[in-house]
């Protein structure tokens, strides 16, 4: 028997310490020998401190990215990109069939899909479409005339709970439309916040779906968190990410009250909570990596622990400037 | 030769896990016996799984409060308390000689010293009469009528960064005036932001100062931070602590520019990003250690690590309900 092995690079590895130790053990699991190589664009990002090899790279924004992540990806024979951040989706999603033609494979949805997760219009835009539940939006369906507050305004292409306001009154409607930009303002909804970690393979079919609620966020993140089984859930998780499209790790924000669930966005790429998904069972590296080795891997939608809970701290990495 | 033995309750370990496991480490290399205990009104804190014995309390605003602590000392053979947040500074500092009483020293600032500092208005009052450098404040230093823009408002009694504005304009400043609750509005200081892990021993005199810059921070809290020997500001840190009367650890936010120091706060208990100043040399917790035990500890000002940088990332504990 051939041995097993993979190098795969994680481009823009920042915070993402836990997820990347998760990969490394779930290597070593596996028995696959192989590298982790690590991109940013931030001398200082803590994940550059666990990968075998690290790389400084240019903006995913600037003209010289794409060919600086090929020149690693030769020097190092690469098989596998994961790309962690939302801005890096869609450049990459461009890129693919060059990046496969010198047997790249990157775990990454297609263009048309990140283009509907980018931005809250486009996704709301889609739920409704497809008949997925999501909170109401002003000017779609409902007029500034017919608003009844609270109402919760957040920035079109925002991220991490940056500039989002729950707003009141008329007075402080008015303000924050103007004071964030690019907006998009919702009915503000009453109810349990969940993050649905999903994972699909790489033809689209989801193998596992694990809904955590989000007991105390903080900085957008979620902080406490604990795995829920919910089978509503896992059928909306299972449905939306199906219907969309997406390949690989999937993260969906939801609420969920009373009168049902409500959609508010969805990541195609994994969550910053996923860590409480693989402790509770539902391991995806390991799932990623027999997928990119083309081993079987079969669905597990229900397969995690229950009432796990992740409780959240600090820790760090201290270097000293002569390193 | 009598053994070393010491036992310390931190009250309210919260996300403290890593400064537990310094002190942890501390008694560990003095070759102290002991145990760590913690306490929290929440029993998902991560702090609560890194010390030996743990206790649910109320709330430090209940009146059970105190007489709760007390059985736990009792029970525990408890020597010293270390509290870690803001709100229970002040009862416990009202209750020091009880406590000392049943011979146990809490760490903790006089009451009028926690007075000063919970508040950012009388923050603001003490550094102006002390002729310490602090950021101008509406109706003290300026008026609406000569106010210049841009300018900060935030809650007179907030903690990290939550509900602070930048506001640009007069119609910002109208609104956000009425938004904070019991704002503070003050110019806003373009500048370096600096944090000063301070230390002082029982009697006040100041033992170390490690300046940190805050290259980074996240929900207000040092992400990214390093070390810097700055003479200027060790000098500033020694002299509002000494000047102030307070004991064991502070800690103080200012910031630097052309023009000089501002100081914007002060907390007379560890900072978040407390590790930092311990790994970079000015190890606290054994200070600390040494003091509860009545053995010397001189000045060590200048003594740290120059440019050493925490970066720091989300770890998590994970445990399943029925633990």
């Amino acid at each position: 028997m051939k041995a097993k092995k993979l190098n795969i690079l994680f481009s823009s590895v920042g915070r993402r310490y836990s997820l990347i130790r998760s990969f490394k053990k779930a290597m070593n699991d596996l028995g696959v020998k192989g590298s982790i190589v690590g991109t940013d664009i931030n001398p200082l990002s803590p994940g550059l401190s666990i990968v075998d090899s690290k790389y400084l790279v240019s903006r995913c924004t600037s003209p010289e990215f794409i060919d600086e992540l090929k020149d690693i990806c030769r020097k190092e024979d690469i098989q596998a990109i994961i790309p962690l951040i939302d801005t890096e989706l869609l450049v990459l999603a461009r890129h693919k069939d060059e990046f496969r033609d010198i047997g790249v494979e990157i775990i990454v949805s297609d263009e048309g899909v990140i283009n509907i997760c980018n931005d809250k219009i486009t996704t709301y835009k889609y739920f409704r479409e497809n008949n997925f539940p999501t909170p109401k939006v002003l000017d779609f369906d409902f007029t500034l005339e017919n608003a009844e507050f609270p109402l919760f305004v957040k920035p079109a292409n925002g991220h991490g709970s940056i500039n989002t306001f729950k707003v009141n009154n008329l007075n402080e409607l008015e303000f924050f439309k103007k004071y964030v930009k690019n907006p998009i303002i919702q009915e503000f909804i009453n109810g349990t916040e969940y993050t649905l970690d999903i994972f699909a393979d790489l033809k689209g079919r989801v193998l596992s779906v694990v809904p955590r609620i989000r007991l105390e966020t903080r900085a957008g993140e979620t902080n406490k968190g604990k795995t829920v089984k919910s089978e509503k859930l896992i059928k909306v998780g299972k449905d939306v990410v199906e219907k969309l499209g997406a390949i690989g790790p999937v993260t969906l924000q939801c609420f969920v009250n009373e009168k049902g669930v409500y959609i508010i966005e969805i990541n195609p790429r994994f969550g910053g909570g996923v860590p409480l998904g693989i402790a509770s069972g539902a391991d995806y590296p390991k799932m990623l990596i027999k997928l990119l080795l083309n081993e079987q891997v079969l669905p597990i939608l229900n397969e995690f622990k229950e009432d796990m809970y992740m409780l959240r701290y600090e820790d760090a990495i201290f270097i000293e400037d002569n390193q």
